[in-house]
């Protein structure tokens, strides 16, 4: 159920259709003309909406959840909540993208409600800022010079948005500031092995920033593929760093420059990470856990640890390699 | 003394006000009524400002230093200056980021002098740039498309500016390229920790860039938190390098792309620094030093010296040690 | 042989004139009033034009290539091909830089031609672009807000030309997408070390990208010195990647966020790069290779293969020597 204020969604279109069209096999057809209406992340599905699966990890998931229809493996079709209509796909990620591209065939057009920009009689716009239609300023707050503000987008109070940055499909809340440059709500790094080559998934989620939230200088913040991409209020991000599609990151996290966060990742209230600091995709980061600057995180880390190194380890763990390595280089001499 | 080219004072205010707001106590009270005019780093301050000392290690500096009054831990009341008032906090940086917070409520609102800018007549300056109130623009240099110029800054001569570049709260030498993109003079990520979260501390420092230095696209240079982020004569920073704020950098030094430099760092002349190499914050890397790519700098560099690795060693040494663990390896097999 | 729609070339030169300005020494004078026209790659050489050899490495490329003259080492005079005049300098790239700067003698002024852009009918450019004269962009394609085309530059058809963009020197294909802030075509980070400090060389290539690349938000692309940077078709980059001049990517690769690849690298067809990875530069990585997250590239990389660390090794022995190690410290306590 992407949001009507950023795409203009097409269908509804029958199951029947929807398996031709994507190559999938109806193993249990449902009600005899059933009808999507749209496509929707298994937690917020209902009756109209089609989901998918990915990966056996999510099919218990899917079995508790609710749906008009599900996309699965072979294998996993036993998994399918009850009364949903299950669709099989040899890559259900594959044959999903063809579903959201239906669905959404160009998620780039501008959503049809055409009014106009709402600006607070007290805000500031720069007359070389672009607010784009339906959009939103709130009160006290700035757009400076050379800002462009897509169609939709919601801005708060006591906000700076600052010269040069770009904002599209992103709601942000209260006191933040954006910094020169930033880059806010473009489609993410999306794509899905297929046999003819990486095949492109159409990005329709948002960027959800909260209260008081600042982001550094030239940084990049994609919006979510189906979800989305939420940054908790008083964290703070400085310069160049990559926040990638359906990152959720907490409250009061220190991020420093250059930072990279892949796709997918949880990282919790009050975490800090270092300069330099990646995280591969889908990691879980823990309540306040430290990350050393340049570390590279490719497991989980829990709540309170520091870590250090590629890969990460404890913190004192990497000290002690460090120094045995040290060691070994002397007695090899 | 923060630039009145940038910044707008308010105050002066008592010490006894001061000290209220702040919640310090006075150790010593000075003269009855003791009137504070501005915050200064020690090194610059007069007897009407006032400085703080956040670390034991600079204690020394302040009691050989001259002020109206300084903000110290209470085991520090002896290092404070003859003559000079003495407030006692818990935390000095974050009663000195109140401080600061007084002198320089809104240190995003333009400063009082509306003076035109100042363009000389062979310069260009594209119709789609924006020069603000009181900023220069010297003999033959360039701005470009898109470009924001903010108030009072001062470029000097033969300069390029290039498209889409934002520039505030900087004084830029003769000659220099800046290229598409960068940020310059943004306020750093400059937070203290506090019983409240991070506190954010008011930045009212600047960027001084030297002759024919030249910025690579997309590259951020925050200005300084109470002194100058410096760049010195004919350093060359290639593309997508993070300056951070207080760093002072040498001529003729050749930088990287995707480097990043943390707060307060010192780098002498000619120091050379390869691609996605890392400083932490108040590091200093001596004269002709060379760092190699991805290196990890987490304590001085001597000056002439060669490292590599993270943590960072002697080069020769990074090597003995990767083959150390080679061999080792092969006997664990 | 640069191109004339980005360049203005001075000259031509005869040799003598060449040999004075450039403190070079004529040890083969060909015909008595030759006139130099143009400096080239050897690859690309004709009669009239002047190319250089830097390391011994190409001299022998040299012998078998074809040009009007040469600038060599002393050493190296007997590789200079049949009938062409041969200069020797103390340091052939210092004497090259000074050759390029006679005919480029100010590779940023707007090339003669003063044609208007060429905008398809159906193309869409947003009121706050620009467009450069003798400009082209095709059919279909989308030039977004504050987006800065440079003189001669040619966007093909269905292209995204996002926010902020700035593209100057570049050839860009069909059905591209190029996200917001990002550069393409800057000349690139060309300094020679030389007795003077690093000596800044004209740079006079292109950015040539193909059909259905997508370059993501903030990342920055050079253009070549002497010959192009290139982008293959189909090939996907994330946000934040640096792309030096010169260098060559193939087709249908997938490059992550933060990746830097230094000058001069060659990229094979289908090579996936993770996030943060480092190239040094003149490295070539084989077709179908894979690169692990944060990877230091120092060496040639077979195709197919799959490396990790820094330096990069194959990725099984890369995980044994952490094992190892971590083993090594357990007996060490």
């Amino acid at each position: 159920m992407p949001d009507s204020r950023f795409y203009r969604r097409a269908g509804p279109f029958r199951l029947t259709e929807i398996a031709a069209r994507v190559s999938a096999t109806l193993a249990s057809p449902g009600p005899a003309d059933l009808t999507i209406s749209d496509i929707a992340p298994l937690a917020q599905a209902g009756a109209g909406d089609i989901v998918y699966v990915a990966d056996v990890a999510y099919a218990q998931a899917l079995s508790a959840g609710h749906c008009g229809a599900c996309i699965v493996k072979a294998a996993w079709v036993d998994f399918a909540p009850k009364g949903a209509a299950v669709l099989v796909a040899a890559d259900p990620r594959v044959a999903f993208a063809a579903v959201a591209a239906m669905f959404y065939p160009d998620v780039h057009a501008a959503p049809p409600a055409a009014s106009p920009p709402q600006i607070a009689t007290d805000a500031y716009v720069a007359s070389t800022a672009v607010i784009g239609a339906g959009a939103v300023v709130g009160a006290r707050s700035r757009v400076e010079d050379g800002a462009v503000i897509g169609p939709g987008v919601v801005i708060g109070t006591d906000c700076r948005i600052s010269a040069h940055v770009s904002v599209s499909h992103a709601l942000i809340g209260n006191g933040a500031i954006v910094y020169p440059g930033v880059r806010i709500g473009q489609d993410g790094f999306g794509y899905v092995p297929s046999p003819k080559g990486p095949l492109k998934v159409p990005q329709v989620g948002r960027v959800v920033i909260g209260d008081r939230v600042e982001i550094g200088a030239n940084s990049t913040v994609d919006r979510g593929a189906l979800e989305d991409t939420v940054i908790g209020n008083d964290t703070k991000i400085d310069n160049l760093v990559q926040i990638a599609h359906n990152v959720e990151i907490g409250r009061n996290c220190l991020i420093a420059a250059q930072v990279g966060i892949s796709g997918s990742c949880r990282i919790g209230d009050g975490v800090i990470i270092g300069g330099q600091a990646g995280l591969a995709d889908h990691v879980t980061v823990g309540k306040g856990a430290q990350i050393a600057a340049k570390t590279g995180i490719m497991r989980p880390v829990a709540p309170g640890e520091a870590v250090m190194g590629y890969p990460a380890k404890p913190i004192k763990q990497f000290w002690r390699e460090i120094a045995s390595v040290s060691r070994l280089t002397r007695r090899d001499k």
